[in-house]
């Protein structure tokens, strides 16, 4: 950690800096410049107040140096992590190091019906993950909020008719208990990114957790949320790449390519690339999911709908179930120059 | 509702968005122009789904015109909203119109003496509502927490015993109804502003709500959290600018200035201002705090310490006693000079 | 273009801004609703003053539906446009449709032995067209400038010799008339987006001009530019995506991704990636390439150095040769995905 | 400067950057930790070459403490500057300390005549410099682009008529010499920022020079666009806060507010607002130049029309003279809180 004095911090203030960081268990290196003093501390990182450091007089600003997280990093974990979602009835999938996978299915649950319609589909396609909303995120209060538990067991019974494990979004702590009960895998959304209790629910649980990025979270930011979830004693946890907030309003987010070699040099967690949320329009889904897989992710969960115009949600990003299966046969094709592969429905096996 | 088609759609897309606002109970006017057709969609836009338009074969995009929220509206409500917080042993403050407040106290409630003295202080300065955390957000997993009931308790004794009433930062939908029967104002935190969960809960309470805006939320976006709160018949939401996520690093966030103008054309709720988190540093917090109150906000929330080098969270940010104080003598000329008044605690009446 | 009246307008308000709009051509469509009167104004939109209906009284806002930009849209030139680079003593390279190419070389001309070492190296590795900078725009004075008019003949003689054509970048409308006697290609660096008199004096020339985007433009912004360069009846503008600036700070810069598919639909120019100045850091060159040509691209414009330590700028980024060659081949097969192709060296031919 | 290794970064590595180091007249300070080495390197930071660290092999990262820029930090120079304006037929007008100056006019001069009418007007509402565009920067090449140096001649003399020094924007390196003529004071757009000939070319005159911040740029590359200025031996320079490019799209640019205390940190140099093209509409304007004002600027930039439905450019954010006036009657009570004059016009003394 490297604290910067004010230009002319008197000599007192500096003598205070040190001594805090040696009864800190550090030990403090001075380096006199003509116009100020930088001092840097040596010693566990973890064990050093930066908040403290930054509050005493003279101080100018605390620069760390070392990351944040620790469960998290690379440093901590060298190899890849190989998350495998399913189990039970269905087989499992494996995500991470050279394992892709596809989770897709419908952005919300409208009945049972067209659920099992898009999951043929999407297995047809080369997605061997489902997904599919229970509780929506809406932005107005106004629209559709989900089918809730309903919804859940026919998820359920989808994911086990045809072999598939479930991912599904949980929105509130109240929701963690009857939800584990039902999903392969929680997702949590963008906007709960930093929904700290919500973080530490899932994390008591052992169902792995897809994390999306928040709309404005710093990729160091994101892994702190992981490393929230990984505190609880979850190992299970996907980062998933979704877009940012930036000025650019062509499309609806900014996908960050940039996070995925980012957080591979950072961290040993696998990451997934969300091209639809990042899209928010069907003609631009399909080159986001390539970059994402170019860029070196370990898959895609994507929108699919056979008739997005009936979607009571997100219809504009939806995907065709031939556009998907189209999309598929390039996506291998991209994975295999990164050397990453997408296992096919039939060759999963059961744990 | 704009309906931008795509340059080449054939006249049978068209003919389908054109029915399909009939359907609604709109009227389509078309403008056909040298490269492509546009169709203004005429009737309430409330029964137009905008994402069902979007959805169809040959539509571009579609550019909604009226705002997505109604009750937080000017429109909806035409005179500004003037708040009461308190009430009970506590006398009545009101934030809105020409009402200014100052909230102030610890960033976190540590214990039972800090949390007095530093509310005497804050109440000799010129604040008239006492803020304090007894659940905090944190980034990391790894650092203090909160001593949540019991400082909660502490909060309430303290604020009856000074006449001060009490806003408190509220996490997880689990806390609302214990929180109630202490606080007199909830406070929403940045990172839920789109915990939608919690909003509907806060909003089937009747204690005033302190909408901290997003990170990364448009003013749109944090209207619509507002309407959330405001559609479960909750109507004291207080907006508060606490800066927004820019690329800029010199100081932790962008207070967005421009915000409190739009605000007050487009609703007809309360915005105070909180140059603390915006600031992160002591140093530059009164210059935000100044430019609040000289945008047109009516208020401020602010964090003040006597000792932060001691203070568990966010000590770099605190002001001291007195720096308050000088602070709070300008902060009232500056209101006066946009009509504005701060009210001090002894003329403050009970309800 | 559709005018958005004040809650309140009074009817003289909207009959006068009727009458503009008849005065200028156009036809006005009324939209009266419960709270506001909105207007369509039908006609070219390139005749109804944007501006000026936005100063009219009781105006709240005016959305413009057409795009600002003509001969750069896709309206205008359906089919892909195919830029050629090169001619006289080098061979001519095609950019654009199915052609992708590769532009790679030294941050900036150093000496003359470095130059023909490093052309040599990424001509072997696949690039066919040179770059290499002669003025460099240092956000410090106190840097190294550029070596000028000496170092553009090195990269003539060198071109010639190797048969590459070359690229390179100019700062200065000063600069226009000597470097035009040199250079296949002028290169916009991206702070010089919005120099207007730049681009109208590189549009006044007949060489391709490779226009990357400003830091802080949005992609409409920029094909206003490339629109600048066009006017002047230049048709040869190749657009470069490079990053753009946003909260992120894990590196250096944000790429864009989503800018690739979105331009694709808007014009028909072709757009090529920078990864080199996206990235900062050689070790995410290669995923930001990658991603870019997955996306869409029809090219890239890459930074190599044989002893990236000695460079005088920008060395962290430069790619050693061998990991050149090797990014090249993955390159090469993720074009072939998405129906590009990359042409070697030996397969050019002559103007 | 901080130099971290990565990882597992071999001893070697570490020698290496220790013995580069030392070559550039630094002394290193080696802190092994548990997982990597970080170095400090001590010494005079501009003799050490970061972009050279950061190339070696086995480097992750390195941080600069000190800022790049010297001549315009307040270590250089520790007091306020004041930069006077005008002379010659004029009075000259103060611009930093404790004096505050208007800068006030037509967006752009576009006939004789309403330049005089504006021109009166604002001088009448308390404005003592006179600003109007002579060249313009237009996003598009079909505006108005201004009238060039018969434009010029008129705001010499309507500024010497009125006694008032004249502020213009130049936009091309080839204006700066005829400009030189007539201007007291030379404007740098935002969109300027960074073309660093033009910048060294105003700088090599001695007239002062008004630098707009870049729309993306960093307080800290803002600086050291000013250093460019300064280190040709122009010491006339005023910084002028603008707005950025951000996520929000309910105003034009947001204000970036806080950039004005930490100016005053980091720099002498004085700061003005504009926030004419930051509101982008005359509703805004008001609340923009208050806050400006509170937060400790010394004075605003603004754009004033009698009939801003007649302007040829930028209409909508032209505030009426008598707003104008109201305006600088409230700018002047809030300036006096921050211990800061407006000068009136007749109080002026020449040089």
């Amino acid at each position: 950690m490297i604290i910067v004095m004010n230009p002319n911090a008197p000599q007192g203030s500096i003598d205070r800096v040190v001594g805090e960081i040696e009864k800190m268990g550090g030990a403090a290196h001075l380096s006199q410049g003509k116009f100020r003093t930088v001092i840097g501390a040596v010693g566990e990182e973890a064990n050093l107040d930066q908040n403290h450091l930054a509050s005493l007089d003279g101080v100018e600003k605390v620069v760390p140096i070392m990351k944040p997280y620790k469960l998290a990093s690379r440093e901590f974990h060298e190899e890849d992590t190989v998350i495998e979602i399913g189990g039970g009835k269905t087989p499992q999938v494996k995500v991470g190091g050279t394992h892709a996978a596809c989770i897709a299915g419908p952005c919300a649950v409208e009945n049972e019906e067209m659920l099992y319609k898009i999951a043929r589909h999407v297995r047809d396609g080369g997605a061997t993950i489902l997904r599919g909303g229970v509780y929506k995120p809406r932005t107005t209060p106004y629209s559709f909020q989900g089918l809730g538990v309903q919804a859940l067991k026919w998820m359920r019974a989808c994911g086990d008719e045809l072999g598939m494990p479930i991912c599904v979004e949980v929105m509130d702590t109240r929701q963690v208990e009857e939800m584990e009960k039902y999903v392969d895998c929680f997702q949590i959304g963008a906007r709960n990114m930093q929904n700290f209790d919500l973080l530490r629910e899932v994390g008591k649980t052992r169902r792995p957790v897809l994390l999306k990025r928040g709309l404005s979270a710093s990729v160091k930011e994101w892994l702190m949320s992981a490393e929230y979830v990984l505190s609880q004693g979850n190992t299970g946890v996907i980062m998933c790449e979704r877009g940012i907030k930036t000025f650019e309003d062509s499309i609806r987010y900014s996908l960050d390519i940039g996070s995925i070699p980012v957080l591979d040099a950072w961290s040993h967690l696998p990451i997934i690339v969300d091209p639809s949320h990042a899209a928010g329009k069907r003609d631009y889904v399909g080159a986001l999911a390539l970059a994402g897989m170019a860029a070196g992710a370990h898959g895609i969960i994507i929108e699919v709908h056979y008739c997005p115009s009936e979607a009571q949600c997100d219809g504009p990003q939806a995907l065709l179930p031939e556009t998907f299966k189209e999309l598929m046969a390039q996506l291998k094709q991209v994975a295999a120059v990164c050397k990453k592969e997408f296992v096919e429905a039939g060759e999963l096996t059961h744990a």
